[in-house]
Parts: C-alpha cells; structure tokens; sequence
C-alpha cells in the first residue's frame, strides 16, 4: 500500500492554485460527454471542443456534465474557468492523493471523493478519485476513468424511471453519490468472499502465505476505511440542508446515503476484528505444532535414549558381564527392553501425548 | 460471521426506493394479525386479503398490525401505501442488513432493532430484524419469522392486565421494545453459560477447538454488540419525547428501556473482556505445556547422554582398558554409572524440575 | 464473574413495574430500623410492623428508615406504597443486577449505587446493591443485608457528633454516600496488599496458579470498576445542585465525594496497568525458562553427542585400526576426548551460555 | 508502587472535615517562615508561634506564608482556623492521597498538586503534595517537606529580580506553580537519561534484569502521569482568569505554564511509547535467542547423529561384514564419514545456519 | 529519540521571560534578511546592524523579516524589543523543545512549528523550530538554520509570481506555513520508500537488524506527529478567521493548508499501522522459523535414534544373537534398517514435515 509511485511532492515549491495531475499515470484522452434534460425533455451527447459547453450555462435545464479523465491540466483548467470555479478547487480536483470532503462557496457545492472498485484480474482494489461540482443548474462530475457505476443512473435518467427525471440538481448529486455508496457494498462483499476463503485456511492448513494474505487484506480493509470514514461527515453535511441549493425533500435522502456509509462503516470495523482474530489463530496454531513437533521429539527421545543406553551397557567390552556366554542371554535382554518401552508408551498414554 | 449469503448488493442500480427484499431466503407466507383495543374493548384476528385493513385507519382505538414475514415485496408494498409510510422507510422494512436506526417524519416514527434470539438446536444466536411504524393510533410491526417474544404481551393485552389497556401507540410501541430489550438479557444468560463452561475448559484441558470456541463467542459477542450499540440512541431520542406522539408519562418507561441495553452493553463488555482474558490464558498454558514437554526431554537427555558415552568409551576395541578382563569390572562400572545417574537426578531436584 | 446464578431473565415477559427480587437467595428475614432526629431530638427504634411507619411521613424532623433486606416483594412492595415511589422505582431497588444510577422525580431522588467489601474468609469481594430513597424529611436506604458501614454514622448522629445532626437529609444522604465510597478505599487497599504478593510472586517463582490469581484479582479489579464507573455520574449530578431537594451548603460536600471517586477510579486504573504489567513479565519469565531448558538440553547434547560418536568410532570392529593394539591407545582416545569436552566448554563459557 | 503503606483508610468513619495526616511517617517539627514584600519593603522570618502571624491578616502587602510539614493537625487545624478555610479543604492539605485539584471558594483559591524530585541516593521518585491557597493579599503554601524548589523564587523575590515584587498574588502563586512544573523537566530528563541506558541495554544484552527495570520505570513514568495529567485542568482553570484574584495581565503567565504541562504530558507519552517498544525488542530478542539456542543444537545433532548411527552399525558384532578384515576398511570408513560431515556442513551453509 | 542533548533543565530557577537559548549547539552566525514589497515595488536585502530595521517598522508595504539562527540571546532579544514582542512568547521562540502552537496577542499573531526535513548524509529525520510573528504590515520568521524551504515562495515574490504580490503579510505568512506544510508531503515520501524496502526485507530475510529499523521508522513517525499533530489546531484557528489580521478571503487558503495537515496526519497514521504489523509479522516469521529448525532436529532424531538403537542391539557382546555366524545377517540388518527408514521418510511426508 505504501508501494505508491504517486508523488505528491511534484507540487512543492509551487503557487497554490497551479494545476498539477497527481495521480495514476494515464494516456488515454479524456472525454467529456453531457447530459440535458428536464422532466419532458432529454438530451444526451459527447463533446468535442470546449465550446459547446457555453450554451448550457444558464438553461434552467438540469446539466450533468461528465469529464472522464483528469489528467490534462489545459482541459481541466478551461473547464474550471468556464463555470467559474476557485483555483484552489481545480487543484484539489487534479489532486488524487485527496482526502474526501466538501466545500460549500455558496453558489457551487464541492464534494470529493473516492470510487473503490475491486479488479475481477488482479484481485486488488482499485480507489479513484470522483469529484462532483453542482450549482443549481448544473452538474459537473470528474472522474479518473470511466468505472462504469454511473450507467445504471444514466439508463434511469434516459428512460424516466423514477424520481431522477422530476428533480433538481441535488437529487442528481444524490443519486451520484448513490451509486458510488452503493458500489461500497459490492467492494465489502468480495471482501467478505475472500476473508471467508482465508479464514478457512487459517485454520485447516495455515501457512506463511496465509498470514501475508491476512495482511494484505487488512490494508486493502484500511484503505476502505480510509475513503468512507471522511465521506461521513461529508454526506452529514449535505443531509443537514443548510445550503439553498439542496431542498429539504432531497435532504432524506442524503440521510438515507449517510446511513448507507454509516452501515459500511459498521462492515469495515467488524472485517478487521475478524482478521486481527485471524492473526492471533494463527499465532496461536503456529504455537500448537510447535508443541505437537516437540512431542514427537520427546517421545522418541524418552523411548529410545535409555534402550540404546542399556544396549550400550552390553556392548561393553569386560570379560566378565553376567549372561553373556549364557544361550538366552540375548533373549531376556531383549525382553527386557519390550518391556521399558512398553512402560515408556504407557506413561505417554496416561500423559496422554500419545 | 463473514459468511452471510444475504448479498446487499442484489439493490446495486436500482432506484431509490425500489423495494427488494434482503435477507434469508424464506418460503412461509406472510402472516398478518390485528390486534385492536381500548380500555374496554379487545378485537384480535387474522388478516386474510389487505383490504380488511382499511377500517382500522382512522378508528381512535389502538390497531396494532404484526406482519409476520417482510420477503412478499408486493404485500409489503402495499402495506405502505396504505398507512402512507415513505418508500425509503419500506425499502429498509425489507432490507434486514439494516443498522438499528430511528426516524420521525411528523406523522409517524420508525424504529428498526434486531431480536436476536439463542437457537438451542443448532447452539447459535439468530439475529432477525424489526421494525416498528407507530403513529397517533396505528402500530405496525414487521418481523423477519415469528420469534414468539411478543406473545406474553399480546397475552397481558388480552387479559387487560398491567397499564397495557389503559395507554396509548407509545406504550404499545415501548412495550414491544422493551420485550425486545428484555429478550437480550435471555441471549446474555445463555453466552455466559457457555463462556462459564469454555472457562473450566480453558483452565483444566485446552485444546484447539477450545480456542475455535472462543474466538466463535467472541464473533457472536460482536454480533449482539453490533445491534445493541446503536439502539441505545435509538432509545435515547424516544426517551426525550420530543415528538407530539410519545406522552411525557412514557417518556419514564422508555428511560427504563434506556437503562436496559446499557446494562446488556456492560454485560457484552465484561463477556468482551473475560473473553480476550480466556485467549491470554490459553497461550500461556501452551507455552507452559512447551516448557513442560521440554523438561522432560532435556532430563531424559541429560541423564542418558553421558551414560550412553560411559557405556561407549567401554565399548571401544582397545586391547589394554583398565578392569576389562577383571572380575568385577562390569559391576564397578555399573556402579559408577548408578552414580553418575544419582547425582544428575539431585541435581533436577534442586533445580525443581522434577 | 461470569458464573452468576442471579437469573434476570425471570422478568422476562412479566409488565414493567412487578416486583420480582433478582439477586443471592437469602433466607433472613427483612429488618427496618428507624432513626428519627432533629437538631435536639434523637429516636431509634426497630419496627415490627409497617404501620408504625405512618407517624414518621409528615414530620419536620429527620427520618431514616434502614430497610435491610430486598428480597420480600410484598413488604418491599408495602414500602413504595406507603411513600409513593414509582413502581419502576421500587422494581430496580429490588433487581441488584442493576447498574449504578440517580432518579431525579422531583419530589424525591433516588440513587442505586454498590456497596462493596472484602470478604475476610473467602478472601473475595461481595458487592450489595444501596438503594437511597431521599425527599425533604425522609431518606429511605435498602440494603441487600447489613454490611456494617453504617454503624459509624449511625454513632456519629446518636452522640451529635459533627455537622450531622444539624442538617437536613440532603446531608444524610450525603453522609450515607461518603460511607460507601469511603469504604471503596479500603477494599482498594485490600487488593493493592493481593497485588504486592502476587507482584513478588511474580517476579521470584511464577507458577501457573500466579497467572490463575492475576486474572481472578483483574476480574475483582473489573468488578469494582463498573460499580465506580457510572457512580461518578451519579456524585456529579447530586453536586450541581439543580434539585431544591439539595442545598447550595451540601453541594460542596458532594464534590468531596465526587473527588473521592475519582481518585477510586484513579487506583482502579493503575492496579489494571500494573496487573497487565504482571502478565507482560510472567509470559517473558517463562519464556526465559523456556530458553534456560532448551540451553541445558543443548549444551549436555553438544558436549556427549561428539564424545559419544568418537567412542563409537572406536567401538566399529575393523581389525585394523590405529592404536587398537598399543597398550596406550586407550589413554591417549581418552586425554583426545578429554580436550574435546574441555574446547566445547571454554566455547560455551564464550558465548556466555555457562 | 503498590507497596504504599500510606493507608487512607485510617479515615474511614470519620466525620467529613476530621484532619488525619495521611502520608509518610515523619518526625521533624513542622517549619512555618514568612515572606512579606511590596515593590519597595521585604521582610523575611521564621515563625515560632501561630500569634506571629495576626498582624499580616489585613495587611495590603503581598504575604507569602510557607508552611514545610503537614503532618501535625492540631498546628495545620489552627491555620486553617486563623485564615477562615473550609474544614474539607484543610483534610485535603493532610491528605497526600490527593489528586491534584483547583477549588475556588470565591475569597480564596486553593490548588492541591505534586512536587516530583528525583531521589539520587536511592534513584528514585520522590511524590509530595504541595497545597498552595491564595487570597487578594495572603498565599499559604503547605510542603511535605523542604524540597528545596522554591529557593531561587525567594532569591529573586529579595533581590528585587524580574517582576516578581512588582506584582501581587496571582503572580506569586504563578511563580510556585512554574517552579513545580519546571521542576519536571529535570525529573524527566533524569529519566530520559535512564531510558537511554536501559535502551542501550536492552539492545546489546537483555537480561532478565533489563525488563524489571523497564517495568519500573514504566511504573514511575504512570506516577508522573497522574501528577501531571489533572494539573493541565486545574492551570487551564486559572489560566482562564474567570476569578476577580487572577488579573488579565497575569493570565498570560498561567498559559505559559499550562503549555510546559502540556510539554510534559507529550514527553510522558513518548517516554511510555519507548518503553512499549523496548518491550517488545525485548520479547523478539528473547526469541531471537531461542532461535539461535535451537540451531545450535539442531546442527550438533544432525552432524553427529547420523555419524554415530554409522559407527554403530560397524560396531555390530556379525562375522561377515563387508571391509571387516580389510587393512582399509577403517580409513575407507573414516573417510566416509568425512564426506557425510561435509555435506551436512554444506547443507546447512546453504541454509544460512552456519 | 530520547537521546537528546537539549537539556531543557538549563531554565529552571530563571525567572519568566528569560531568553535563553535551548536547541542544538551552533557557532554560525545569525543572519537576518528583509523582503519589502507591494504590487509594484521589491526590496531585498541582508541586515548588517539591527538599526537598519527601524525605518520598516510604520511603512504600509509588506515586510517580511527572516531571522535564520536563534541561538544568540542579545540578538533576538533586542529585535524583540524593536517590534514590542512580549518577552513571555521571546523566550519561547528561542526554545527549540516548544510544542507547536499560536498565540493571538490582538497586535501580532504568533505562530511557532516544527519544519522537518530529511538528512540524506545520515539518513535521519532533522527537526527545526519555525517561529512566525506577524503584524498587518510586518512578518518576522525565526528558522534555526537555512532550511531553504522559503526559496521558491522568494522567488515568486521577487518574479511577482501567482498572488503574492498582489495581498497582504496574512498571505505571507499562509504561504510560509504551506511550504513548511508542503515539505512534509516530501519527508512522508521518504518515509515511505523506506518503509517500502523494510517491509520486503521482513518478508524476505528478516534480521535483528530489520527489527531495528522498524524500531527506529517508528520513533521517527511518532516525531512528525508529534510535530503535525497540534498544528492541525493552529491552523484550524487561523483559518476561522476570527483574528482582523487576516482577511476572509485568505482563509479559504488557510483552510486549504488545513486538509494539507490533516492528510499528512492520515499518512503518519496508516504508516504506523503498517509498521505495527510489520512488527507482527516479524514476530511471527520468528515463530516460523524455530519451527521449521524444530522439524529439521525432530525428523534427523526420529529417524536416527531408532537405527542407532538396532545398530545398539546388535552391538552387544552376548555370544548366543540369532544371525551373527550367517554370512548374509549384516545384509539382513541393513534391509530391515532401510525399511525402518523408509517407513519414517513416508511418516514424514504424510504428516508434510518433509
């Protein structure tokens, strides 16, 4: 997790508000596509240059504006002139190191946050960055890649299905917000899958690996926490409405969202009791076959030392041993020696290490 | 714990109060009962079609509605048209993954809380959701399965015993929750009684499923924690009585549930901790039993090595070794090593290893 | 601690507000005493029948009525009648599982706290539950059985010793409180003794029975803590004063006590940190013994396992072998192996191991 | 730190307000010595009788009267009384069980808190409570004993040095104050000094000495802790200047000192940081040892087990055993031999054990 | 960490306001340098004698005097007395132990923190003391070496670069804390990387050394929090603007430092969470190690000791053994010697020893 090659300190020395992308390096272009629709009408499209954007500025249409790719400072920085928005904003925008939150400038509500997506090909997370600007006209959204949870809203949208079509813009940053909480639960439950895995090897066969992967989960856990844990007080603050552009109809369901991120949350902390029990079962397994090991080393010491020891004893080389010349000499001897193991496995018995 | 097949994600996509149920897989029809009283009239049947309902919703009686089995998304749905509960509020009824939550909107409160019952078959807690609608003369309430809690008040209801005839909704709501409350102390009785028995097994004879036990327990723990934490809030904003609907009479009997699952969350901590007290002394007793096995090896070791060299250095072919062709060799020698086997033996004494 | 027999699940299922006793099954019959006193009168008496009480309700003096003993529902039951006390009230007084806590009713306040002691014989804490029922002329004290802390006080206000006397029953209720913190500090010197033999224990000679003490005195050090815990609460209400029940001169007094228990849980703490201190260095004692075994076993097997294989060497039957034949061969095999034993021993003196 | 053999519960029984010195046994004669200045006048001298301090009740001028000893009640019972103090706050001077506290009774304040010294004869922590109570005109301090700390404030206080005589009370009681509390930065480097050796130690060659030292000073790092911890509140307290005895200008004073126990507290917290981790260095080196010990003796008997098992398998006394009667046959063995040491020798280079 | 040579202790018994300079011992020279700008003016110039201060004092352009080296008591003291600093906030600037903190004095506002940088010769964190003091027209910083993290913010003033210019010493003294801010962005990247080559170095081939290292990236950690942690409030209260030194429309840059601190605060912690279970893991490949040695000894001893005593058997001097005349006995012997070994080797392996 530390292994980033997301370098933060690129920016240093520089004045704020100075676009810089800090993130995952990307090549391909970025798209920006736009979605206009009122109650009757619906409009959908891609956009090629900048400039078709102007028109949709004052129309009292719904306008979601979705950028696709964060990584051209020009592009990014005209975006973020054209609809007037704080240099300081555009920066945090192209900043993925970013830790969740909101800023409320009165006429533009700032809400960032991450989109975690768990990669069907290398069985890891991936955390992006999604940043959602809206006034009371318009929706701008900026997204790292195109992670596909916003289709379904799209489709909704198309269709007029639901609520999504009669409301405002801050039912469409809600259902925005929606979707990412929503695939939250999608993340937690493969995790869910692949701590169940685990915790099934851990105590039937554990080994080295077994604890790496514990390890490896329990950071991948943290870097959740990390995204949902600010997002919290993010989304308690749009609930709380006090901002005029989110009505107070729009505000219950904020908090059903908040309770969404609260009930992830609850999932996080409950995944890493599971694995730090986890650890200490393995610990403690690990404990137990060394004293299993020792046992059997003990065992065949305490049975063996003193038999070679009385074989040692008649393999002494004095003339004068009682048996030796005597034809069942060999024989009692040899008795003799059942019978010290004999009472050697019976005392492991009433041990009971045997 | 991990291991729910109850996958939240089934909703991903969906609209906002699309109603889907999740949670167990069940094939029982849903059951719906009507209680309705006043202080001197008692009406108690079952519900065959829906619209048997419609009388009871302006009536200044209290109408209690228990519905039994909330996977029938139709069924469900219609209910909450009926009594006009919002579709957020429906969506959660049917959502057991639901955290214990509260909320007034005016007309009516919803409270959502876990009963958690012990199932002596299979020894394992099963947690089931409720949730609770009461307005100024309605109280709807939904469980999962019919976990029997509610019968001894239906029976007091019935019987016109106690105030239960006398109040109004708030009482019946209190009265289903502190039965819910109640229960818990139940659940507790029982996980002491098995953290009782785990304890003598720790101390006399631990084993690895001892250990399997206790980290179970502990999970379970976790589980009743999880669902009573939130509700002592819950509690809490009842107890306050600041909606129109709860009388300031109740507000008391709602403080003695308040005080109830902060007794049952003191008793979860104290269970929490003598349980990670059982994990530290079943470690050390492995580490003990380690130590003890090595003290036997180590004396076996100590006292047949040299013998065993002893017997060895006479062994050798040599031609002229002192005593070999004498007499009483063999038993000087015998002798000697009696000796040697004394003094390792005193030496263990004092060191009190044996 | 886990293994109660005080069953509170015998409530289940019963109305709020029925007087069930949960607690030790005792046997004695419930004794309550009167003291009745002003400024210049003093009255002691035993009471037969409750009846005898009635006189004592409207006077202006002070009156103490001692009940010891809470587990005769009706008698009890009588009580709460005669002095109106809220049945949910009177069903806690009677229910010991309950947790420290203050009532605020207006025309009287109650405060449920724990009375702790060390029993000298079993050498274990006994906790009781003091129920203090107090309004503007009468303090009500239910007492589990007479725990003797009282007597003090009791003495004080026969002979007029102090302020007690010249007070109202805010003081009393005060001076009741005192006692029973008061005696915390005595019960905590108790175990501070238990702590210092087991520390030096510890430290000498640690045997599994000294981890089984620790953990029981962590138990008893848990005990304590959730009786003081939720009593510092209670002490700090009574101390603002906010009830008219309570003069502005007492308050300072309850601060005292307020202080007082503070620094109970200040000890509390500390004997915790120092019991975990104690199992820290009992696991790192017996791994050091761990470590002292396993470096005898290895220095006996270092030293005689070459010996052993050099004698064996010599012990093969080849006929030619150097120095079978010489009548020094012996001597000369045994000074070789009397260096090897010597080099092994300078080696471990090296390394520090002897 | 257990072994106090201060035993608080001498008090229990007792009416509020009784003084019982509670602390170290001491015999010397309690000191009484004033210091009375304004900018222009001072005046220095011990006190024989209490008479002597009549005059200075009413004086305009600053009177700073230092008591040394409280272990007299009667002489600390007629101070009380002469300067009108609360019969509970003159048991709190008595009693060294105290935790630091601020009372502030409108026409005097008193601050109960801990001079630490380190005790270089027995290198240990010294704990004493120094009681401080301020008037507009008078300061009473009550030692323990004369720990010496207050000396360089009465030097400057006669020298005219600083403000020290240009200002009243409140900066009288300032100065103390910040004598306590710079008084704990030497403590804390002395033991800082201490941790650095024992780091050293712990590193180099942990014995089982080592950790009862870490647990020591683990031990006294908590007593500095609780000394300092509830100090921050009471200062905070002062440095608020709510009291018309404190004036603005001197409140900037009181949060310099409030910053340096904040300064404290940062330090305690690193020290107790230190010593958790030299703990734990502690423990892995413990088994790092093992480890080695194991190896040891591992690599002892995987050499010579197997060479001795050869040399006992020519020691068998069969007549016709391949290379028996062979002039070589005991070099062709020899050698043999060899080959097996060395590839043992190899395999374990291999492992990295040698 | 704890082996400093800055001995605080040098201070005790002055009286307050003593300068006295307590840090890292240093012989350079103090140099101070002054910037002077508005929009359209810049001067910039090293200060010989402190005299040429004076005429910056009532000019209306922004002056900000940088102070590099503290360690001269008349020095600071007199610029000190030149800007009529109070003497309390002096001493502190010249106290290098400080914890970071603000002081709003109405005129000034005083700002002292921590600039950490990464020493690439030895590899260690340096730790300096920043100390900030700015007027509406004059800002002074205190640095105790050239750190040279100001040299960009230089530059873009002296170039009129971005904003600077164009706003007031509230600015200034923003964008001097978000270089000291920025640059920690830098220091946690080392951290990282180091971190990054310790954690494979656990996984690979843990050492004692590695345990070291751990150790040592710890304390290091806990030193930028220490250093981060309490300029999260300093700067939460400068960005509230509540001060009239600084406008509202630097707070939103002020703000911005803010989520600066915090995120560096998110780094420091998930970096302690790795390192703790670095440590976990070391403990525990420990544990997997003596394991793995344990086997290795139990499987040679398993195997061998039983030859060894067959070999013993046969070793025996009796006259009368089954086989020792027969010409294929010893061959018999090794058969069955072989099966014996054979018959372990596949033991081993069903239990996966080997």
């Amino acid at each position: 997790m530390a292994k980033s090659t997301i370098k933060r300190s690129r920016k240093t020395g520089l004045p704020p508000g100075s676009l810089v992308h800090i993130g995952r390096e990307r090549s391909e272009k970025t798209r920006v596509s736009v979605v206009d629709y009122t109650q009757d009408t619906f409009e959908e499209r891609e956009i090629r240059s900048l400039d078709e954007l102007a028109p949709y500025g004052g129309k009292p249409s719904v306008t979601w504006i979705d950028v696709v790719g964060i990584h051209e400072p020009d592009l990014i920085g005209q975006i973020g002139c054209q609809f007037a928005i704080h240099p300081l904003l555009m920066e945090d925008i192209m900043n993925t190191t970013q830790r969740p939150k909101i800023d409320d400038l009165g006429k533009y509500i700032c809400v960032i946050l991450k989109v975690i997506a768990f990669d069907e090909a290398s069985m890891e997370l991936r955390v992006e960055q999604l940043s959602l600007v809206f006034s009371d006209d318009i929706v701008l959204s900026f997204q790292e890649s195109d992670s596909g949870i916003f289709r379904p809203l799209r489709e909704r949208i198309r269709s007029s299905l639901g609520k999504a079509r009669r409301m405002g813009t801050d039912y469409l940053a809600y259902a925005l917000l929606d979707a990412v909480v929503d695939h939250y639960f999608v993340v937690m439950e493969k995790m869910g899958e692949k701590i169940d895995s685990l915790e099934d090897e851990v105590v039937a066969n554990p080994k080295r690996e077994t604890l790496r992967s514990v390890q490896h989960i329990r950071d991948e856990i943290l870097l959740v926490r990390r995204a949902v844990w600010p997002l919290r007080e993010v989304i308690s603050l749009l609930e709380r409405a006090e901002s005029p552009l989110i009505d107070k109809t729009t505000a219950i369901y904020f908090r059903d969202v908040y309770e969404h991120t609260i009930q992830v949350m609850d999932t996080v902390d409950t995944y890493r009791d599971i694995l730090s029990g986890m650890f200490d079962i393995y610990l403690s397994s690990v404990s137990n076959r060394l004293n299993e090991v020792m046992k059997v080393l003990t065992i065949i010491a305490t049975i063996f030392m003193p038999l070679t020891f009385i074989a040692g004893v008649y393999g002494m080389n004095f003339e004068f041993m009682p048996g030796l010349k005597s034809e069942y000499g060999f024989w009692v001897m040899c008795l003799f020696m059942l019978l010290v193991f004999c009472g050697m496995f019976l005392y492991f018995r009433k041990r009971k290490w045997i």
